[in-house]
Order: C-alpha cells, then sequence, then structure tokens
C-alpha cells in the first residue's frame, strides 16, 4: 500500500510539472498571438485553458485523496498541502495566459500592441515562459537552489513593467487611451504570471527545507 | 485530545473570518482614501497589511499542524485543506487593497480618480466591501445557500467594472492617459478582489457539500 503512495505522490508532482509545463506553452503562444496579432494562435490558447482547469481539480482530488487515505506525516504532508497551493498558482498562470489571448483576440484585425512597446513584450514573454519552465523543472526535480533562483530571474519581469510605465507615464503616449490601457493591463498579466512562478519556487524552498522564505505576494 | 482537536478547528474557521474581516476594513479604508485623496489613511492600510499576511502564515501553520496531529478524514479533512486555499484567497483581498491604497499615496497630493469615475468606484468599493463582510459570515457560520449568493452579488462589480471600459475605451476621455492607466488598474483590483470573496463562497459550498460548483476564475 505504501509503495502504491509513493507511486501517487510522484505522479502528483509529475502532475503539477506537466501543469506548469502547459502555461509555459499557453504564455509563449499568447506572446506569440499578440505581436503578430494572430487570432488563430490566441482562440487556441483560450480554447487550451479548460486543460488546465481540469488537471487542476484532478491534483487538488489527488492530493485530498492521499490526505485522507495515507496519513502523511513531516515532508511529505508538506508536499501534499503545498500541491494544493501550487496547482492554485498554476490555474492563475494559465488564465493570465488567456487574458493575453483576449486582449489580441478583442483588437483583432489590428495588433494591440504598439511598434514602441514590441520589444518589451517580447522580452517579457519571453522572461515570463523562462520562469514557469523554471518552475515546471524544479516540480519535476525539487532542487531549492534553482527554485531560489526564479526570485533574481524575476527581477528582469519587474524592471521591464517599470520601464512600460515609464513609457506610458512620464513620456509622451501618442498611440491613445485605448492603447495605453491594454498596454498596462498586459504588463500587470506578465508580471502577476511571473510572481505566481516565484511563489512556486517559495513552495518548493518550503517543502524541502521547511522554511517559507519572503514573499512577493503584495505585487 | 479530540476535544483540543475541534477546538482547533473551530479556532481555524474563526480566525479565517477575522481575517476576511480585516480584508473588508483595509478595501472600505482603501476606497476612502481613494476617494478623499487621504494619505494617512492610505499609509494605514498599507502599513496594516503586515497583519493579515502574519494572520495568514499562522493560519497556514495551524492547518499543516491539524493535519499532521489528528488525521482528520472527510467533512474535517476538506475544511483543513480548504482553509489552505482560502487563507491564500484572504491575502490576495488584502494585497489588493494595498494596491489601491499605493495608487492613492502616488497621485497624493491630486485625487487619482477623474470626477467622471468617482461615483463608479465609490460603487464598486460599496460591494466589494460587502461581498468580503458576506465571505467573512460564511466562514465564520458556514452557510452554502448564502455563500451561493456571493456570486450573483459579483455581477454588479463585473458590470460597474464594464461600464468604467465604456468610459475609458468607447467615449471620448479627457483625462489624459495617467489618469486612464490608473482607473484601468483600480478597475482590475477592485474586480479581483470579489473575484476572490466569491471564490471564498466556493469552497465553503465544497466543504459543505462536497461539490465544487462552477467558478470565476479566468476573470
Amino acid at each position: 500500500m505504501r509503495t502504491g503512495y509513493h507511486k501517487q505522490l510522484s505522479e502528483l508532482c509529475t502532475q503539477l510539472s506537466e501543469m506548469c509545463g502547459l502555461t509555459a506553452d499557453a504564455m509563449d503562444r499568447a506572446t506569440q498571438a499578440l505581436l503578430d496579432a494572430d487570432l488563430t494562435l490566441a482562440e487556441q490558447v483560450i480554447a487550451d485553458h479548460a486543460h488546465i482547469a481540469l488537471l487542476n481539480r484532478r491534483a487538488e482530488e489527488t492530493a485530498l485523496k492521499l490526505l485522507a487515505l495515507q496519513q502523511p506525516v513531516a515532508g511529505e504532508l508538506r508536499t501534499i498541502v503545498g500541491s494544493i497551493r501550487i496547482s492554485a498558482d498554476i490555474e492563475r498562470m494559465g488564465a493570465l495566459a488567456v487574458h493575453v489571448a483576449s486582449i489580441s483576440r478583442l483588437r483583432h484585425p489590428e495588433c494591440a500592441l504598439p511598434n514602441d512597446v514590441r520589444a518589451s513584450f517580447a522580452e517579457m514573454g519571453t522572461r515570463a515562459v523562462q520562469l514557469a519552465r523554471t518552475a515546471q523543472e524544479v516540480l519535476r526535480s525539487p532542487d531549492p537552489e534553482k527554485a531560489a533562483r526564479l526570485h533574481d530571474e524575476d527581477d528582469a519581469v519587474d524592471a521591464e513593467h517599470r520601464h512600460l510605465f515609464t513609457l506610458l507615464i512620464d513620456h509622451k503616449w501618442q498611440d491613445g487611451v485605448c492603447s495605453a490601457v491594454d498596454v498596462a493591463l498586459l504588463g500587470r498579466y506578465y508580471e502577476r504570471f511571473a510572481d505566481h512562478a516565484v511563489e512556486i519556487g517559495r513552495r518548493v524552498i518550503f517543502e524541502a527545507t521547511g522554511g517559507l522564505p519572503a514573499n512577493k505576494q503584495l505585487a
């Protein structure tokens, strides 16, 4: 029975890692759809989210079952409880990719991004997807040092996000109010996506060491 | 020992309810600070958040301890696991109130809100605080019917949020880009605050009935 239990526990971690990988794919495609005003790709991101939501629900059911039937303690208990919060982070990451895709769809056939901010979003997209891939890796093979690096990698997303606001607020924005609103919200979606990846890293560290590092949740 | 256990479980629910009440207070003050450009009040909301974050951490520790020492099953297990996700929702609500206060502080001594949208934010603030109060009540005394009403009450926040975007995008916005960006982000903060209250309602229903109603998490 304990063998079956360890198999299920390991499957739960694999499941979370795969879900995190799906959100990395989703944000990658959403960014491409945004940069290229690609309606088909945007709609694909939106349609695919139901699958992530379903997996999220299954992960939580597996966690509940393990808690009910196996009475885990110490490290295993932290892993299972952590998985419940991690699956919520992953679902939000998927939802944020959908938000990016939705703005892209809403503005089609126009591109939602004025030329001045294209490079910023390409950069934020690359960084955000990379953060999700790192989170995916540490969920598969817990590595507190790599997980801690997520916090530093996020600084680049935050810096790009601040730069966007400099363009919007301090400089003379020439592209109109509608576009400024889109850009402000899009920037926020990327920033939050990255924060959730950092939060997953914090949880992985907590599960490995029993101590939670300082959080970025105020973002 | 089981008596002590039930006492701790009941204390955990009380703790969550009180934390939710604190976020209602925070959003109430943040809205007042926003409407009146009141710097002292805004700074108070920002400073007070550390307390909510601390309570959040304690609630999670209590939940972990209950799971480790008491091997709960069925309804009690759902309550404890639910409390872990609920405490995350509550902490986000607190963080969103801080975001509102931060914009208010950033624009001081100016008011961040142009006259045209003051009534909308007064309305969204009242509704959002009311949703948090209802969530506080159902956390103290679980009531699936009342919890389900949170979903409907949130429709008013969503409607006001859509109305804001009509003002920003479809009409001729006369108050400049900086102000449009503030209004778009502020609208988002209220909408998300309300969504977390609805999510708490869903969790309360799940704990009472074992079934999760459809979610609004895509917002």
